[in-house]
C-alpha cells in the first residue's frame, strides 16, 4: 500500500507499542508473574485475533452453530449476517462489502445520484482516508465542513449549503451528506444526537440523501446509550465495520432501503469487489456479535473502576474527552519512571501505551475483561 | 443553462445596466446631444459586438486580409490563429478550444496525469465556475487554497501541500497547480510576478505541472507591463480567451509543450468539442488582436486622465484596487442625483454603472477610446 | 485532429476533387465558357459556404430579419432556433450543441441511465466515428449490430438483446438503442420506416430509450417523404446537424422530452461545450432552413432529369442505391476520356467526381439548382 | 448478485449435481458400501472446502508452518504469497487482489494507458463475465475477436487491428491485448503456445501491453507441460486465481513488472478493494500450492486410466476436447439406466455428472486421488 505506515500507526493509536502479540503466545512470555490468558490491551477497538486464535474461535463457532459457505456472497454465513444486520439496523437490506471505503463510496454515489456535491466532515474517513476515491473514481465533489472538528451542526450544514449556492454561478446540487460517527480522527468523539436529528430533518425535507459511516457505531452506541437502530433511523444508509471490534479479518456491512441496496451487487462487481467466498469473515462477525454489547458495557464499567483507581495515584491523570467514546487521555508526571512502568505492565500481560513525553491515548475495549480490575490496578501501582 | 442569471450578471459587473445596446443602433438613440459612433462602456473587458457590427468587422477583415475556412479545426483562420498564439506565448503548440472550461479542464487533466490532486485558488474559475467538472468528469480532486483571496503565495503553496501530506495516511500526490491571473472573482486582481516565480520554481523542482488560466491575461499584461511571453514562460500550459476582449463570439486558445498539446485533439473530440468550423471566431480574434495592446495602453492612459478629472469633482471618488487591473471602484456622495447623472451619460452615449446606493465597479476597456477624454469628463460634469 | 485526412475525405466523397472552390471566386475561374454564379457540386449534402459567401448570406439575413445575439446559449438566434426545432420535431425542448458527437453521447448517456449497454448499428457514427467516447468518457458499452449493413431490423434487435442475455451470466441491461438514419457509412441509405416502427414499439414496451442520430434526417425525409415530425415521433431524442446542409459553420440540435433535455445544459457545461456565443451558427441555420425542403425537392427533380438524360449517353451509367437517399453511383465505360470530361465540366463550373478507374459516387444537393438541367446535361455531353 | 444462477451453474459444470456435499460430512452419508474420506468429484477445478474442512486444513498449516497476519495486505501470509508468486511467474512483483475481475481490469487499464482500445477473446471472462466493467468503470473499449472460439491467432490479431484502423477515421489506438488461457467458456481449451508467441512478438514490437488472464493457468500448464514461468514470460502481466484449485475462499494474484505493479495499491484502494486482512486466503493458497503440480499430474494419470477403462464399457464414451485441459465429454447410450448409475456412484461417494439426455462434461481435478482408480472404475461398472 502507498500507506504512510508511521502515520497510520500513530492514527491507530498503536505507535507506542513494541509489537503485536498473539493472544495464544502470551503463555510463552514467561515471566514468573506471568498471567495466563490473552493480553489486556489499552489500544484498539476490540480484540484483533492472530491467526492461531482466529482459527480456534471459528472452530468454536463451527462446533456450536455450524458455518455455511457462501458462493459469490450468496447463502451461508453471509446471508445469515446480512439478515442479522437488517434486524440490528432496521433497514430493509444489508449487503456485505469488502471494505469500508467501498461501502462509503457506493452509498454516497448512489444516494447523490446525478448531483455533483456531497457534504462531509473535514476530519472524516471519506474525506481524508479514501485516497480521493470520491473525486477520481466515483465522480463526486466532496465538500468538507467543520475543519479539524468532530462534526458540523445542523445549522452549519444549512449555512454551508447556502454558502455554496452563493459562491457559484452555475447551479449544481448537493446530493448527499455523509456523517462519520464516532469520528476516528477526532479521537472517537461522537456527533450529538440532537444535531443528527436536525441534519436528518433538513436532508429529508430537502431531498438530500444521508449516509452514516458508522464503522465504529457500536462504540458510539456503547457510550451514548443510543441504540444502533435509533442511530440508523436518521439515515438512509449505514455502514458498520466487521473488523474493528467484531474480530473479522476484513469486511463491512452496508444497510439501507431496498431501492438503494438493490444496486449494490452490480456496483460491487464492476469495481472488482465481488469475491468468491467471504464466509470466514461473516462467520467470525456472527460469532463475536453474540453478546458483544453486554461485554462492551462490562468493559466500560471496568474501565471506570480502573481509571478512578489510577487517578488516585500521584502523578497519574486519565481524563475523558468531551463527547468521547472509548478513547481517554493519559498524562504522567515527569518524575514517573516510564521504562519501569511499561516493563512491569508488559511482563504482567498488560499492554498500555505509556507516553515518553507528553500525553498518550488509552483505548477501552473488551480485552480489559481478560483480567480483574484489581489485577490491572495493582500491576500499574507496582510499576510506578 | 443552469445559470443563476442574476448572480452571473452581478459577477460580470453588468447588473446595473439597463440593456445591452448594439453599437450600430446608437445612432437611433437620437437625443439632440447624441454623438455619432458606438457607445463608450465602463463595463466589460472589451467590445462585445452585436451581430450587425460583428459582420461588418469580419467583412473588413475579409476584404483586407481574406479569411480561410477551417475544417474540423484544420487549416484556414484557425491554423493562422494557432500560429499567432505560439508566437505570442512562446509555447510550442496552440490549439483552439470551444471554451475556457474545456481548456482548463483538459490542461489540468493532462498535466496531473495519474496524480489525484490539483491545487487551485479558492476564488478561481476552475474551482467556482466550472460546475464541479474536475471532480465529476475529469477525475481530479481540486484542493482550494487562499479562501476569498486573489492568490496564494509560493510559501502558502508549499505549506498547503505539506499540510495535505500530514492530513492523510494514504499517499496521493499533487499533479498540477492551476493559477488564474488576473482573477475575475477577485475583481481582476493579479497574482504578483514574484509569487508566480516562486510557485513556478517550486512546481518545476517537484515535478508538478503548472497551468495558467489566463482568460484575461492581456489585461494583466496591460496593467503590470509583464509581457504575455514572460507570464507564459513560468507555466507549462496557458489558456487565453478569445471573447473577453478580442471580440470573438466564442472560443479559447490553449498553448503548451508539444507533448501535452498533441493529446488535445483526441480529448476535445471525445468530450464532444470537435466542431466542424470555427473560422468566424478565429478570424475575429485575428482581426482584433491587431493593435490590441496599443489600443489597451491608450485606453489605460485615457482612463487615468478621466478618473483624475472626475476625482476633482465634489462627491466623486474613483479608486484603484490593490493589485488591480481594469476594475476600479466608484463611490458617490449621497447628495448626487443618480438618475440625472445616469440619464445624462446615457443620452450622450456613455454607459457607466452608477450605483444606487453604495459603490459601483467601473471597468476600463478600449471602448473608452470611442470619445475624447474631454467629452466623457464634460458629460459627467453636466450630469452632476 | 488525429484524423486520417485521406480516409476522411474518401468517406465524405470529396477525395476525387482537386480543391474546394469558394462560391464567389468562381467568377475568377475565367474560361471563355465560364458561367456566372456559384459552382454546381455533385458532392456534399448541401452548400458549404466559404467565408466571403457566409458573411454575405448572414448579412442578407440580418437585413431581412435581424440577428439576435445569445449569451451562453441563452436568447437571440439560439433561442429562436431552439423554438423552431421544437416545432419541426414535435419534441418538448431543443438544445443547441457544439457537435453531433456531443449530441449523440449525451443523449444515449441520459437515456440509458444506470444501464450499461447501448445498441448501435455497426456502421453508425456513434460506433465508428466518435473515437470510443461512449466507452471511455460516457461509461457505456456500445453493442454493435448489423455488421457492414445499413441497419438492423426490429427482429434483429430483439434477437441481439436475447443473445446478449444468453451470453452473459451477470445481468446488465440495455438502456438505450441509437439509430443513425440515414447512414453515412452506408452511402446514405435509410432505415425502413416499418423497421423503425417495430424498433420503437419494442423499445417502448421494454423501457429502453431510443435515440435518433438524424444528422442528415432532412435527406431521409426528402427521399422517403416521411416527415421530420413523424420520424421524430418514434424516438425519444433526435439530433439534427446544422452544418451538413443548413450551411452553419458548426453546431447541432438535440431535441427531446423536457425531462431529458433539462439535464443537458449541465452536461454540456461540465464537458466543456458551453460556449459564450453561437448566434452566427444559429442565424445561418435559421436563414437556410427557410425554404430548404422545397429547394431539396427541386434538386431531387432536377437530378432525376439530369441522370435520366445522362443514362441515355453511351458508356454512362448512373444508378440509385437500394434504400438510398442523395448518393448515386456513376459508372463510366473504359473508353471515355476521363480527363477531358473532368476538365470540360470544371471549366463550366460543374464539379463532379469522375472516377479514374471504377465507380464514383455522385451526391445530390441544392447546388444542382444553380444551373438549368439542360446546361448540366449539355456540358456533360460536350465533355464526352 | 445479479447473477443468473442457473446459467452460472451450467457454466461451472455443476448443474447436474444434486447438492454440494461437505468433505467431512461424507461419513454421515452412511450407506453400507460408503467409503471413508471425502468425495471424488468429477466437476470443478479443484477441492473447494466446506468451512469445517477449511478450518482443519488451515489448522494443519498453522501447526506445521505458522500463519502470519497481514494488515492491509502488508506482511504475514500475504507477503509470503506475493513472494512465492514472483518466483513462480518470474515477474518482479506480485500483488494480492480480492477478485479476478479487479486483477483483469486494473491490469488492462494500466497497460493500455491513454489508449482507448483493448483486444480480447469474444469468449473471455473479461468480455463476457465482468459486467461491462471495462467500458463503464475503467474507461476502455473492449474489441472482441474470435467469436465463439477459444482464441484468436497472431495473424487474426494483426488483421483485427488493421481492420479497426481501416474502419475508423479518427485515430485511436489499441493499448493492450488480454488473453484468457485456458478459456473457461471454451470448455477449458488452451491457446496454442505458438500463437501466444506470435501474439507476444507482435505486441512487443508494436508497444502494446499484453495481459494473461491465467485464472486457471496451472490447468493449462498441467495439460500442455508448458511451465507457468514460460507462459508468464510472454506477457507483461499475469493473473492467477487462488480459489479455483488452490482452495482459498477468495482472492487472486496479479504479477508483473514493478513499474506497472507499483500502481496497483492505490488503484485497489480507490476502487474499494483494500481490505484489512486476507491472511486466511493467502495461507490456504500457500498451504495447497505445496505439491499441487505433482498432485495434478497424478490426477491426470488417474483420469487417463479411469477413462480408458470406462471407454471399454458398452455404451460409454469419454472423449478429450481438441486443445482441452481438464474438461472431457461423457456420452452415454440411451439404454443405460441413468438413475441407477447416478445413485450407485453417489452412494459410493463419487460425484459425477450423469447426463439425462445428451452429453455431460466431466472435469478432472485432484479429488480423483481420494480413491483408487479401481474403486472408481468398479463402482461405475456396478452402476451400469
Amino acid at each position: 500500500m502507498n500507506l504512510d505506515r508511521r502515520k497510520f500507526l500513530k492514527t491507530s493509536g498503536a505507535a507506542l507499542l513494541p509489537a503485536m502479540i498473539p493472544v495464544s503466545s502470551v503463555l510463552a512470555m514467561g515471566t514468573s508473574a506471568a498471567p495466563t490468558g490473552p493480553a489486556v490491551k489499552f489500544f484498539g477497538d476490540g480484540e484483533m485475533f492472530e491467526p492461531v486464535d482466529y482459527l480456534a474461535e471459528l472452530q468454536k463457532f463451527q462446533t456450536a452453530t455450524g458455518i455455511g459457505r457462501d458462493r459469490y456472497g450468496m447463502g451461508g454465513s453471509i446471508e445469515a449476517l446480512e439478515r442479522k444486520f437488517t434486524e440490528i439496523t432496521g433497514k430493509e437490506k444489508a449487503v456485505f462489502m469488502p471494505s469500508g471505503t467501498m461501502s462509503n463510496q457506493l452509498a454516497i454515489s448512489v444516494l447523490s445520484g446525478e448531483n455533483t456535491k456531497v457534504i462531509v466532515q473535514e476530519t472524516s474517513h471519506v474525506f481524508r482516508d479514501e485516497s480521493d476515491a470520491a473525486q477520481t473514481i466515483f465522480n463526486k465533489r466532496l465538500v468538507p465542513l467543520a475543519k479539524d472538528a468532530a462534526y458540523f451542526t445542523g445549522q452549519q450544514l444549512q449555512e454551508g449549503i447556502a454558502a455554496l449556492k452563493e459562491a457559484e454561478a452555475f447551479k449544481t446540487s448537493v446530493g448527499a451528506v455523509s456523517i462519520e460517527n464516532p469520528v476516528r480522527r477526532a479521537d472517537g468523539r461522537v456527533v450529538p444526537l440532537e444535531e443528527i436529528k436536525k441534519i436528518s430533518a433538513y436532508c429529508r425535507s430537502n431531498n438530500i440523501g444521508l449516509h452514516l459511516d458508522g464503522a465504529r457505531l457500536f462504540l458510539a452506541s456503547g457510550w451514548t446509550g443510543v441504540s444502533i437502530k435509533e442511530y440508523a433511523s436518521y439515515f438512509d444508509t449505514v455502514y458498520i465495520s466487521l473488523y474493528k471490534y467484531f474480530g473479522a479479518a476484513a469486511g463491512a456491512m452496508l444497510c439501507g432501503p431496498r431501492e438503494v441496496m438493490d444496486k449494490m451487487a452490480h456496483l460491487v462487481k464492476v469495481h472488482g469487489g465481488a469475491m468468491y467466498g467471504n464466509w470466514a469473515n461473516a462467520a467470525m462477525a456472527l460469532h463475536r456479535m453474540e453478546g458483544f454489547e453486554a461485554r462492551l458495557q462490562n468493559a466500560i464499567q471496568a474501565s471506570k473502576a480502573i481509571f478512578a483507581a489510577l487517578n488516585k495515584l500521584p502523578g497519574v491523570k486519565i481524563s475523558t474527552l468531551d463527547g468521547g467514546t472509548n478513547i481517554y487521555t493519559l498524562d504522567l508526571d515527569k518524575e514517573i519512571d516510564r521504562k519501569k512502568l511499561r516493563d512491569t505492565l508488559r511482563e504482567s500481560n498488560i499492554l498500555m501505551p505509556i507516553p515518553d513525553g507528553d500525553r498518550a491515548m488509552l483505548m477501552v475495549n473488551e480485552t480489559l475483561l481478560y483480567q480483574p480490575v484489581e489485577y490491572i490496578v495493582n500491576t500499574f501501582k507496582k510499576g510506578l
